[in-house]
């Protein structure tokens, strides 16, 4: 018999997207699978994941986090919301003080929700350069502008990250996107963004159409970012160009589709923003079934199921002494 | 302390589309858990899974099946795709004179190809009819026909099948869907599909756009249904009517975007078409996160990892005295 491993690969050739899919899916194709972090429990319920490294941190503030061989939870005596709020932000002040973690020097001064699923009450909110060191799912907004050019057909506005940004510095990222941080709504950050980020006015806005969602969870040094991004198509008219108002961007460029994938499939390209341009390409019909043989796999992989991942883990609760009854 | 488990359900009212997705994801989120089911391992990779009911009547044929406590397996013996599919395929004749199985009553002299991903060489073909008796994965192709009414809006193309039909007889449908047989490619389906059933012709095809895939895993009285659709967007003039060619459709109606969310939510549509529906109503901005608190699971759950689900299951081999470097 041949070696059927061999024959199990053999046809699977990695394609230049799936590359991709793979580098935007590190933690969710690798890490998820090695079960080296433990579960981040909150009032009964798993939120998030916590590497060894920010375990050794947290269990120095046993009056906050109780860590067992599986789990990370959040002291059970914290009540609410703003309770659990409170005693998280100064645990993580701290280590900010302290230096123990590259991320936090990002801190933000602006707060993500936490909760198991979008549709979830929240349960407590957590600066947003912290998020990743819980493994905490992020959510996002953004708009792919687009224009339907007479002479050079499908092109889409890129924007080059400003030099001086926290993350990503210079690369190539999407037209407009931002966070969705406590008190705004999925359509209120869309409008926000896309004023601060590129000058879109109420008129051009009107044009704004909803086209999903796109999920996939990254890992950096910095940590695990479990992420998902609400997608919004905006075509504009060919006279527009964006300006941006908020000193985040160093410039915009309007790109042919063709080259919109050379873009992507560069290292000046922000890997997390690859998802929502192949989702804006397939979509498009620019990549299709018959330039990608595995297409099913890579629209699979900007889909993957992170709103009930965190949801199996019950098992973990009765470790921690905390039954779902109690 | 509140009953957690009240706490984690009382935000998460089940919406009217979350209710179908459940519906045509039945197996995926019930009987995948229940772990009931045996891998079907063909060449030492696992292609399927086998309820206990056809377990018991494969057993009949050890000469052809193999089982195991947790696996079914193809007799290693058969060393190609031809001597594969020639054996399974007497035995299922068998089956089907013996009526043992709902689903081969409806015997197709049509074939789909067996492999584990889309991407694989296909080890074997099986009629259509008999793929939910072992979990394989099944491709079509969809074609959402729309107008832009001028008056009306959006409007999209519905089927009602034919009464005489062997599956989903007289419920509403898609303008146009046919599964991938073998030879066939994802294009060449699309196009034969829509000149069949709806009598597209090659200058309205011209506006076909490929616009991604939705993944679910039903599962019916009939067997397992892992399904993947190819979907295609095509906008037709006002005036284009769909005749059909092919004596499988009842009629064809044009009904306003909010007329088709009526048509898919009740009994009358075919469950398993409802995934393309849905889909084409998100990309579309009909169903959006402004009137659907549980868009991110809703759009996850029209593409659940199918194409990773029986790539995990190595210990299976051990097993079966099949190591991987055998």
């Amino acid at each position: 018999m041949n070696d059927p491993t061999a024959h199990a690969h053999h046809h699977r050739t990695m394609s230049k997207f799936l590359k991709l899919a793979h580098k935007f899916n590190s933690f969710y194709l690798n890490g998820l699978q090695k079960k080296e972090c433990r579960a981040f429990i909150v009032d009964g319920i798993q939120v998030g994941l916590v590497q060894a490294t920010v375990t050794i941190e947290l269990s120095r503030y046993p009056n906050v986090f109780i860590v067992n061989p599986n789990s990370v939870t959040l002291n059970p005596a914290f009540r609410d919301y703003d309770e659990r709020s409170a005693n998280i932000e100064s645990v993580l002040k701290e280590m900010k003080e302290k230096k123990l973690f590259v991320t936090l020097k990002g801190w933000r001064d602006e707060c993500y929700e936490v909760r198991t699923m979008f549709a979830d009450q929240p349960l407590l909110k957590m600066d947003r350069s912290a998020t990743c060191l819980f493994g905490i799912c992020n959510y996002g907004v953004d708009i792919n502008g687009y224009v339907n050019h007479p002479q050079k057909g499908l092109c889409i506005w890129l924007q080059q990250r400003s030099l001086t940004k926290q993350t990503w510095p210079g690369k190539w990222d999407n037209m407009v996107a931002g966070g969705l941080s406590v008190g705004n709504s999925v359509i209120h950050t869309a409008h926000k963004e896309g004023e601060e980020e590129a000058s879109l006015t109420a008129d051009l806005m009107k044009n704004l159409q909803s086209a999903g969602t796109v999920s996939f969870f990254y890992e950096s040094e910095r940590g695990l970012f479990p992420d998902t991004e609400f997608v919004f198509d905006l075509e504009l008219p060919p006279d527009f160009v964006p300006r941006n108002q908020d000193n985040e961007v160093e410039k915009f460029e309007l790109v042919t589709a063709s080259e919109t994938v050379n873009r992507i499939l560069s290292p000046d390209f922000k890997t997390t923003s690859c998802p929502v341009i192949i989702d804006f390409l397939i979509r498009h019909g620019i990549i299709n079934p018959e330039n990608e043989p595995r297409f099913p796999e890579l629209v699979e992989l900007l889909h993957v199921p992170l709103q009930s991942l965190y949801k199996k883990c019950d098992n973990l609760l009765t470790e921690n002494g905390l039954s779902k009854a109690e």
